[in-house]
């Protein structure tokens, strides 16, 4: 941590600095600029000490130098981590394919879908149980019916589940019946269903809140890589921005971004990241140019009726289409699309 | 609901859409423009119907016409909400000003600062027991001695208390120590927490999300307002922006606006707003001047060794300097600074 | 245009809203809904007119439903828009690459640069002779003796040459050197610029504004096309969102978008959208696989003592790392990377 | 400038950035803590050197202490600038109000709103006779008639006169008319405009980019008072973010920022920073709130009828209420509304 002084501080306030700062068990290490004076504290140093100095007089900033996330930090661990979930492993070499539907809706819908998205090449199948939604007004999924469909499909299919859990009494029966737990944006920064997920015994995926930025994601994946579930996944799904074309914009410069800060893989959502259906497949396709390991794309058998999100979800015939063009595009970048 | 076919859109396309609103059990009325066709929907129209709609073959967009909040709108209901706490209305004429510290940290800051906010003039007083944080490394307050201080504190100077609760399974407790329940940015579309705050009893306080536009927010509110709890207060909070001097930009029009669309109170809190303890003073007076049913200021007696927030955390004499400036902006705008 | 009534708007202020739009020469269209009346308006609209009406009493909001673009509007001009420039075809089946230094430094500097481009497979040479720059303390570029350079270099690797053009008066003296005449991000909705540039009989690419919706995107480039210069190429180089780890946010999904809403070429600029060289070649292979038309790249002989832009340049040997890695990503997509 | 290695950075790469910073006649300062080490550089810094240092092997990240701005900082100049146009003082204890139509549309308009904003105690006369406008198919000013009307009223009314220049062209022109030259939001980085407007000898409002900084808006006048102009006034105008209600998000606490880093005095301008008449009035009355030198309001006779922007007009009657409730607001808190 740094802290600089403004131009004219007196001595007075250096030194009620530097004493603050070994009042709290650290080092301070003075350099005197032509303008500014200058102070480095050395030392385990805990976040809040940053608020604690800047509001010193005769300071200007305090900058961080340290990264505030260690666990998820590839500088730590520069080893890449590789989840496996059913025959997959995501964070490896190859690029893996979640597909279904955004809700359960029926033991048909979900029947049709997953068969279909199987077919196609999908590893992993997708489904709400629990629905989030901005209106109280709207579809809410089927709870644990939902889940018991999942189970049944995937006793079926042997495709792996991914499903959400949206607050903490979910979380244990969630994890009965899911391979993966998902957390959603909106609760990426839930502190207690993160570590309660983070307890669960299964792998995670954590998605990234509308508004976070990079690193206040990698401190939400603290909160369950400190629980000592080192299975977690991230899933860029779009952030907010003033543009309202998209529903959201994909921040597909996060894909490289976690690759490179980061030794946790990364899914990339593009049905909610976009919002529209149309623009699922190219977006696709460029989240696993950029490296994405994986993908994560809603399917329904007639998404005309979807309860839920059917303007973002792709038709099976459109799915088919999008798996033909991604395998090629896997293959440019020297990655492999797993089969099922 | 409005369906706006493209330009060229075929007969077919245009039955197509409007067997479909007759299959919702919707009317549909036809416009031939000089461009485009349009076609209105009348009826009970749920959410979805949008989604549904705009994937059609044809369909060039889906414009919703009718706000999707109902018990928060101004139109449904003309008359302004006040919620009674203690001897204090929040939504009438009068100002109030709730202060204390971001967190709960001892009995002696807490009884300092109950009785220098109390003296200066805050009618009701503030407190973290449960703290969010951004970090899992950083101080997560005292828990439920956090809620006993404060029902001391209240004990004592007469101040009914306000403080966040996290998580479903807090809520009872909290509402057993509160006069008003917090709910934070963060937890802003936590609808569980929402509907099981509704449900408590209890006046709720309402913060804005990070990145909510103002219907979303309103869309919060109504999940509250639906369990039955008509003691609804709002709070703008800041909203996340490109702008880094500040930590949110505050939005101040958020203000007015709310008090054209909606009849619920709102309240401004300029120091989560701003992070910093030199911008809280001029934009607690800029929020009443632009109508504001109150304030929400931190106040600790040793900002420089807050445990949280110390940054944007106001000392007792710089408190006092805001409470003489605020009564007459206050009278400017024929309001009243309420005392305790 | 849709005017929506609000709630209990009185027969006297939905006679009001018709008046005026009859004043207007247009005609209305009547529609009782449930809860309001909504009017349609009928006939040529004029862009004003939406706040006219939208202040009269009774009036909720006023919608518009035609695109206020039409030159650039795939609507009206379904067939692709192809720029020919040299040999090269920007718009068609081929995936263009331009690539050079961010400014132009010397001779020996363009020299190298120039010559191992061409020799990596770029089909079109930048670089800036005029450059704008946040701190008039910064480098501004070379003037006419860098446009005297990038001519030399064009007759000696027979690559056409791309150059921005900064302010009116030197829109001339840039066409007589430049291919392509290029406007930037901070100069979008200068207009005057935009239609003298549209006069210049050069071919112009246009940079989306840092904060530029794709709707005002494509009005700016409405200016360009007003003055019939058709040859006109849209480039995404990333907007400003509140994510500070990347200097902009590049908006991949900008390309499918414009793409299915207009019928010019779009070109991506990664060294801009994200300011780190490392982040460049992911990013052009996802804008590829997403389906640019081509891609801008900067590169330096030694970035590390590049005057401008350094940190986003990429070296020869990064470059022709890219270009290995750019083929066969066109390819998966059905494109193919165009040569020299 | 501090560069900060990263963890595990090589003797020789931390060697290699000290001979980078010598090379460029500065002096480093080293500092190794717990984790990283830390290089200092200390001496007269360019601003590209930030960019440079960040490329080199082994650096995690330049961080910028020194302010980019000198010039407008308080830093540096701790005096408030003063502005003096007319009988009228920017910047000092009063309050100025500046008052007109968007846009001057014709003798009688200007003639009577002039007249009216007088009466009711606006002293300075806005009014554009050059508009910006998103679409090439909207209302664009009257040009020179527009300046010579101004010309007049200022004659009539002895108010002095604010109008916006738009290209360097015109600079001369609009100067001779004018008693402050504008420069408008999307002009901000228009470096050429700015640069001569600054060589006009004529005081000079800078508008705030939409999605500028307070940073880049300080750097941007920069570029002006490195002409030798000191009469220099900021104008906070709203910026973009993702809330669509208003056109823009007006910064409210980018009044007390700038009053904190700069000299400068700055101005609100309600109009523009909410989009919607209905918000003027408390948004004025809130940036008085937290210290604005002034504000800038849109007045129309007959808003309905407006060319431009009459969403956000005041009639002549709305005018007189903030007038009237401005007074006691600026009393407030200690300054003075000041008479024409």
């Amino acid at each position: 941590m740094i802290v600089v002084m403004r131009v004219g501080a007196t001595d007075q306030q250096i030194n009620a600095v530097m004493e603050r700062i070994r009042a709290a068990g650290l080092k301070e290490h003075l350099s005197h600029g032509v303008e500014r004076t200058i102070i480095g504290v050395l030392g385990q140093i805990y976040p809040e000490l940053k608020d604690t100095l800047e509001v010193l007089p005769g300071v200007d900033e305090v900058i961080r130098v340290s990264k505030p996330y260690k666990l998820s930090s590839r500088e730590f661990h520069p080893e890449d981590t590789r989840v496996k979930v059913g025959g997959v492993t995501i964070g490896g070499e190859d690029v893996v394919v979640i597909a279904g539907p955004c809700a359960v809706e029926s033991e048909k819908q979900l029947f049709e879908t997953a068969h279909a998205v199987r077919a196609a090449g999908a590893t992993v199948l997708r489904g709400g149980a629990f629905k989030p939604s901005t209106s109280p007004y709207s579809f809410r999924g089927l709870g644990e019916r939902g889940l018991e469909l999942l189970a049944q499909m995937k006793a079926e299919t042997g495709l792996p589940v991914i499903t959400e859990v949206m607050t903490v009494a979910d979380v244990d029966l969630v994890a009965r019946y899911a391979d993966i737990l998902q957390i959603g944006a909106r609760n990426m920064q839930n502190f207690f269903l993160l570590e309660e997920a983070g307890k669960a015994g299964k792998p995670v995926m954590l998605k990234r809140g509308l508004s976070a930025t990079i690193e206040e994601w990698l401190l939400a994946a603290e909160y369950i890589l400190a629980q000592g579930n080192k299975e977690l996944i991230l899933c860029e799904r779009g952030i907010r921005t003033f543009e309202s074309y998209t529903r959201n914009t994909m921040d597909i410069s996060a894909i490289p971004v976690i690759e490179k800060v980061s030794h946790l893989p990364i899914i990339a959502d593009p049905s909610h990241g976009t919002g529209k259906w149309h623009l699922v497949t190219p977006m696709a396709l460029a989240a696993v140019a950029a490296g994405a390991d994986g993908i994560m794309v809603e399917v329904h058998p007639n998404p005309d009726s979807a309860l839920k999100d059917g303007a973002q979800s792709l038709n099976f015939d459109n799915f088919r289409k999008l798996m033909k063009l991604l395998a090629p595009v896997a293959a440019a970048v020297g990655r492999r699309l797993v089969s099922p």
